[in-house]
């Protein structure tokens, strides 16, 4: 290690929840509801397991070696994201998508605006959210140009 | 081969859906049904990715060596289950789930009774639903004693 | 599910631990023990993420839906195996491993008797464990003719 | 262990291989072939990674703990089936596929035969073929009524 | 959302094929080939079950929460790749892949060529091939320095 | 690929192998060692099944379509890292890690510092370290400012 003081090291801890929901947007008809999302407009909901990856950037400790304790980051993601969507409604149940239509899109940035104050000091570099096993988004806190 | 004119072999064929449900006995007060099915008793219901492994039985057709064409199986699945299941709540969209809690081990007794007619001439032999990728159940149509 | 009034549907849980061990038989040279073990004779340990898949067998109960509460089940397994065997050294930590070599067929055996009486009124039907995602080894409670 | 002084486990070896194919019968005409066989009928064939899992079950040694030694078993089954079908054509390089329609199920009965005699003083009880991940056959030697 | 008026978010859609191929440069003589490529020169083809990641990038609309209708994007990726190599022969069948050394590297940039234009107003970000479940590749429309 | 003339492309193999460590700091009092580590420093070890991806980055070959012939890139990985520490204990057995906490962190940084060298004339881009399905660590190379 003496030829790297400080190096970089990303670290991702791996947690899953389940919750319903149902692509609508209010300010549409029914029928453009229907048309525009399809089967994901149920009224009448459906659900996925998700699985929830969550990058922290850093250098290790020298005293642990640990850039970051993963039993203290699950805590961490457990309180401000898990224990708030795990068998929840997207749509009607949590706070943190108030008025957001709950595309996993939206999703993730809304998990990324949860944890980014939470994980100093290390940084929060990436979430990554899989809504199927062939389906994930992922967000790194940047802007489009 | 020539040793084994007729080998018996257990085809399988996995699928994919998604869909919300909540655990709920409609004789019970809210109080009991929170206590006893706690998260997933949820009134804004929660939602899962099942994945569906159904396994037929049979001889392979000398003249094809399949026991069952696995195109046929799939679109026999698809019509008889997940057209009826995907995106949908299975409390309230489901007509072979009327009157029947959504528990997966009710579900997947269902889901056997869906199939079992339509794989002649093979056997239907297994049904495995996974709720989550840690729970899962089975079943073989077979009675308890 | 009117035809079929008491179904038998298997249900599973699968938990994961981690574990050190090493492959020795006491009444063995330390050359012997090394030609028949190999690798996994290392006097100084090795170890593994070890995937443990529960079954247990009944009927689901009609008030419910469900065979066996898997919240109960999962504290079961967590009680009874997991907190004995997780971050712990199979030949010098675990009381129900005491004086048996820790192969994974002797360890699924010692797992079983440890869960076979605590899941009553279901029955225990299967352990199955992995070693590595390549390797696993399965016990049904069966004695050899 | 001592109430269970003969305990029969089941024992499985993963391993992987890849191979081209072609689904095709000779007797038939390349029109009937093509409509039987669809998609895998591909003059210019096809192919697949395949997992093969090969399962032994037995009485763990007293000395060793082990039903049988898992690099033992990994040679037997890279001599006798992965060696022969890794990066291979299994209708024109496979000598103990030769004559027969490569199906999976032909192939999984195939395969048994070639390793059946080779793990005793265990016994050989599944061989379950992953043609792709969502699909899969298994064999355990029997034979149809 | 309110603080990230414009995020930047990755979607991801993967999908599954399978292909027969053979490595080949046919400016060597035979000995060449074999003695470079191993078993992947076989003359009969081998063959394998690709997975296929596709990611593009955008800022999701405010009236869908989408970067992207996933639908829509298995659609392209259907006609405009997957249609064209599952079940063929990537050597002979493949018009995109004609005069190419089907190595799992030349393919990736080849498939990121036939859908960088399509998915327009979003950006192709990544392209990742599994070849194996043990090797895969990645193309971002990079050029070496 | 005309358009392309010098694509960059990335390209991964993926290893397993098995190891004990214990989290443990030298200077440290026993006590203060059993607070911050927890289960992770029990005296008698704990092991893992480690997942290892390795990714080079390069052009490929006009004459062969590789950036790296893989079995040559596995040859390496195994030289290099995996006969070091494959059923080894990481604190005790393996020169590279001497005097190092063996977090996962550590570990990454000193795998990469083996094999940094040895894949000219590609440049080594990442090395992701699983220690278990639900936990990763990867590094680039990079320094923290």
């Amino acid at each position: 290690m003496e030829n790297e003081s400080r190096p970089k090291v990303y670290v991702t801890r791996k947690l899953h929840f389940n919750a319903a929901h149902r692509m609508f947007n209010p300010s549409w008809s029914d029928e453009k509801n229907a048309e525009v999302f399809g089967l994901c407009n149920n009224p009448n909901w459906h659900g996925h397991n998700y699985e929830l990856e969550v990058t922290v950037v850093g250098s290790p400790e020298p005293e642990t070696g640990y850039v970051f304790d993963l039993s203290r980051l699950k805590r961490i993601i457990e309180t401000r994201v898990i224990n708030k969507v795990d068998h929840k409604n997207l749509n009607l149940d949590v706070e943190f998508m108030r008025g957001i239509i709950p595309s996993s899109e939206n999703f993730v940035v809304a998990i990324w605006n949860e944890l980014k104050e939470a994980v100093a000091p290390a940084t929060l570099h990436l979430i990554r959210l899989y809504e199927t096993p062939r389906n994930f988004v992922e967000y790194r806190g940047e802007a489009s140009a």
